[in-house]
This record gives C-alpha cells, sequence and structure tokens, in this order.
C-alpha cells in the first residue's frame, strides 16, 4: 500500500495511491493516520478520488513528534574513505519546519552559500515502542519513504554539533508516498540527480545501520510513536566532498529516487527575505 | 508574574502562582496558554485555587514544540572543558520525552553509568518570529524558568553529535515556574546541589550568548513559536569535569536554582526495565 498526503483547498488529506487514483482515508495526513491506528481503514477507504499526477503533495508526514537523522551510514562509502565502520550509530534531529513537500522548492537562505544534498531512505514508525528489540523492531516499521536531508555545510562545520546545518526552515523534501514494506524491493537502488546528472547512486541495503536496528536503538534511549521519523544517512557523491565542491544554486532541480517508493523533485529557489 | 502546570485528577491545568495559591487560568498546560496568547488573561484569571506548596507540579510546558539545547555557554564551563570561548553558539536538541517535573524523580537508565548534571537557565518563547533582531527580540521571551540538562556522558561521546546523550527518557528536570522577564533579577545566581552540597555556583549573567541573542540566532534558521524552550547551557561544576568523575547514583537528590525563579529538587532512582 501507498499513502500520501496532499494539499487540498486550505486542508490537506491523507490518501491511499492506486495507479493514478489518490483516495482519501477520511485523516487529515500520514502522520494522523497512523497516530489513529488507521493503516487497516486505509486500506478499503473508499473516500472522494484525486488525480494522484496532479496532486498537490504536502511531505507525506506533516509533523513528525521526531526527526532523528544518521550520519555515516553506508558502508561503501566509510571504506572508500579509509575510515572503519561505526560501532555506534551518529545521531542528530531536524524540526518540522524543515520538511517541504516532494514537488515543493527547496529554499537557499541567504545566510548560506554551501546549500548540500544528502539522498535519503526514510523510516517511518507505526507503533509506540520503548526498548524493543533488533528482532521485534520490524513490526514498528510502517513503512518507507525518500528524503533528501538539505544540508547548509557552512553552518554544520561553524561548531561540532551539526544541528544548525540540518534544520533550514523549507528545505527538507520528504515524501512522495510511504510504502509499506511489503513493497519495498530488498535491493532497491538511491539514486540523486542534480539537473539530471547522476550525483549519488547506493542500494539502500548497504547500510551499517537498517532500519530495525535504529529503531532498537533508539527506542532504548525515548519512546518512539507512530509517526516519528528515521531518516537513515546519506552514502557518498554529496556536494561538498567533491573538488571542486558544488553546491545547491538557484534553478536547480535536485531529484532523488528510491526504486518502489517513488521520486522527489525540488527545484533550489533563492529565499526572498523582507 | 509566576505560571506553573499542575497535575489534577487525570488532567493537567495551567496556574497563576501568587504566594502558596496556585489559581486556574482555563489553559490545560503553560505552552497551551502561551501558544493561545493567554498571558494577559492568566494574570487576572480566577479559577479554582489550590495549594501551591502542596500541588503536583508537571514540567511548566510539558510538550514545548521544540526544546533547543545550547553547549559551552558560560565562561567558566568553557574553560573547565579545555575550549577556547566561541564565535557561533553550539546547538543541540532534546525531545519532549526527556522533561519530567520540578519534584520528579530522575530516572537513572541501565544503559548508562554515566548520568550527570547541567543546571540551566531556560528560555520560553512568547511569541511566533522568524530572522527577529536581538534588539526586538526580548519582546518574543515569554520568561524564564530553571532546567537541568540530565546528560548520559557515555552516550554524549559515543559518536561526534552529542544529542543521544542528551535526551533519554524522564531525565529532564523543567520548572518549578515560569517567571516573567521583569521578575528575574539580572544578577540572578545558577546554583546547583548534590545531596546539599553546592557544585555549580554562577551569575546568569555571564553567558557568553545570551537570551536576546540565542532568540534571534535560532529564528535565522527557523520560526520560533509560543512554547519553544531554549536551555542556555551549564555553567563549571559538572560531574564528568571533575578528578576522578562524579556522576548521579540512585538515592542522591539533585536540586537546581536560580534566584527569583525557584527551584527544582529531584531523587535520582535505578529505572526498573521489564
Amino acid at each position: 500500500m501507498k499513502l500520501a498526503t496532499i494539499r487540498l483547498n486550505g486542508r490537506t488529506a491523507a490518501v491511499r495511491v492506486e495507479g493514478d487514483s489518490a483516495i482519501e482515508t477520511g485523516f487529515a495526513d500520514v502522520g494522523e493516520l497512523l497516530r489513529a491506528g488507521g493503516l487497516e481503514a486505509a486500506a478499503s477507504a473508499e473516500g472522494p478520488r484525486h488525480s494522484f499526477p496532479d496532486a498537490d503533495l504536502a511531505p507525506v508526514v506533516p509533523s513528525p513528534g521526531k526527526i532523528v537523522c544518521v550520519g555515516l551510514n553506508y558502508r561503501n562509502h566509510i571504506l572508500e574513505m579509509g575510515r572503519e565502520l561505526p560501532e555506534y550509530p551518529t545521531l542528530f534531529t531536524k524540526f518540522p519546519e524543515a520538511l517541504i513537500g516532494p514537488r515543493d522548492d527547496i529554499l537557499l537562505p541567504p545566510e548560506s552559500d554551501q546549500v548540500d544534498w544528502e539522498g535519503e531512505l526514510a523510516v517511518v514508525v507505526g507503533k509506540t515502542v520503548r526498548r524493543v528489540s533488533i528482532e521485534d523492531a520490524p513490526a514498528a516499521i510502517a513503512g518507507y519513504s525518500v528524503l533528501n536531508d538539505v544540508t547548509m555545510r557552512d553552518h554544520q562545520y561553524r561548531t561540532t554539533q551539526w544541528f544548525q546545518g540540518k534544520s533550514w526552515e523549507n528545505s527538507t523534501p520528504f515524501g512522495p508516498v510511504l510504502v509499506t514494506p511489503d513493497e519495498v524491493p530488498g535491493d532497491a537502488q538511491l539514486v540523486t540527480r542534480l539537473d539530471g546528472e547522476e550525483v549519488q547512486h547506493t542500494p539502500i541495503g548497504d547500510l551499517v545501520f537498517g532500519p530495525a536496528e535504529l529503531i532498537s536503538y533508539l527506542s532504548t534511549i525515548f519512546t518512539l510513536r507512530p509517526g516519528d521519523v528515521i531518516a537513515t544517512g546519506t552514502p557518498g557523491g554529496v556536494g561538498h566532498a567533491r573538488k571542486p565542491a558544488r553546491y545547491l544554486r538557484a534553478g536547480r532541480k535536485l531529484t532523488t529516487t528510491i526504486d518502489g517508493i517513488g521520486e522527489l523533485s525540488n527545484v533550489a529557489v533563492d529565499e526572498r527575505v523582507r
């Protein structure tokens, strides 16, 4: 099953996506649907229908209670950099204000000139869990989505803590859909393109800490709840590591795709500040 | 004016504190009060009265939309940790699940044996602001409170990013009251005690980045909203920096006080995990 959050006149609606149809489920967004335990009901809901290709898409979960991001989590990239595989996941956060829809513009704030891409697999939590084992963690996964952890590198490295480069308002595309685990192929490829040029390409199975391990690890620290989001980390190919470095500039189109889930397609635009 | 959130039978209530009286304001908690723009109404509300000394206190803002923490922000703590005065604030976050009331037990999780104290001045946001100047930032401050950013040092230093040591569930006392800015003396002292022994003692005026600067800086990155919380950092005297290092153990009482605001008094207890 594929779910999305669409924008209608002054409201949003969680929809089930079937081919070109977006069928309203009765929930205001996919986060509300998950918090209400509405996955089963959504599978057979028959609300008003819309055209999915023409829909105005919101972030698939517009206001997650938590967004936890993972750094340094792709094996091939770590090894090619000559580093050792980490013993623990590197964790930081972003706030919901950072999220944008899968077709929205990425705002380039005047305060940064090093805005970079980080294509990622996102895991969306479907159950309330604390100290869940790795074995039991898969049952807590509602599904998968695509997120680009767009990062202001200059701010990321102003101090030792990355957070201030990771949570700029209206910077992080998330969607287009939430796909239940049964529909995501294990050998799916994560591909990021800049104006059509492939800049990142890695199988999602190459994660050091996979979705179940991350859910188990995080749930040791705090309760995970339906609608919480884990951005699992980015592979090699970011702009900042290139020689010379490359960054997003106004007019550039960033696309981020995972097989079986879908595509984010976002144009970078200069933010107008009064 | 002093505001608090008290627990009643199965609900909470935002109260105005006058001497020993806690007067209900009609709002469910101080966060809801701020989001509804209810500061003025709260000043004259005359709801049911309770005994404040006997009240069961919740975190003063139980579910902030954002909790941003500042590291290395007291001159003496920066020197203690062996670092230089910073050009930019060091920022990280914690989730609302970490918060406990000002008299609640601090849970010592079995996964950590390095649980440490960090007494802090907390700033609570009262207005929605983006890119507010330092000059205009004070008008966005609803008031001040006390927070102890209790930290699991072993987890803080597992990776370069501190977050996983900063957001353990039921670890962070916050309260007892929100005090409007006019009632907090500029020369107020922040004092942390362990079983009555003074371990931290610093004037809040020793902050490198003060409340107005922090609100201005953060609001450049994202919109700040009523009820958002900024924990402004801790001074010298934390247990991890002592030789030998000292940590919280079961049965120890941690008190954190700021003149004109009040006191957190929390006993550390071993968390029981099934």
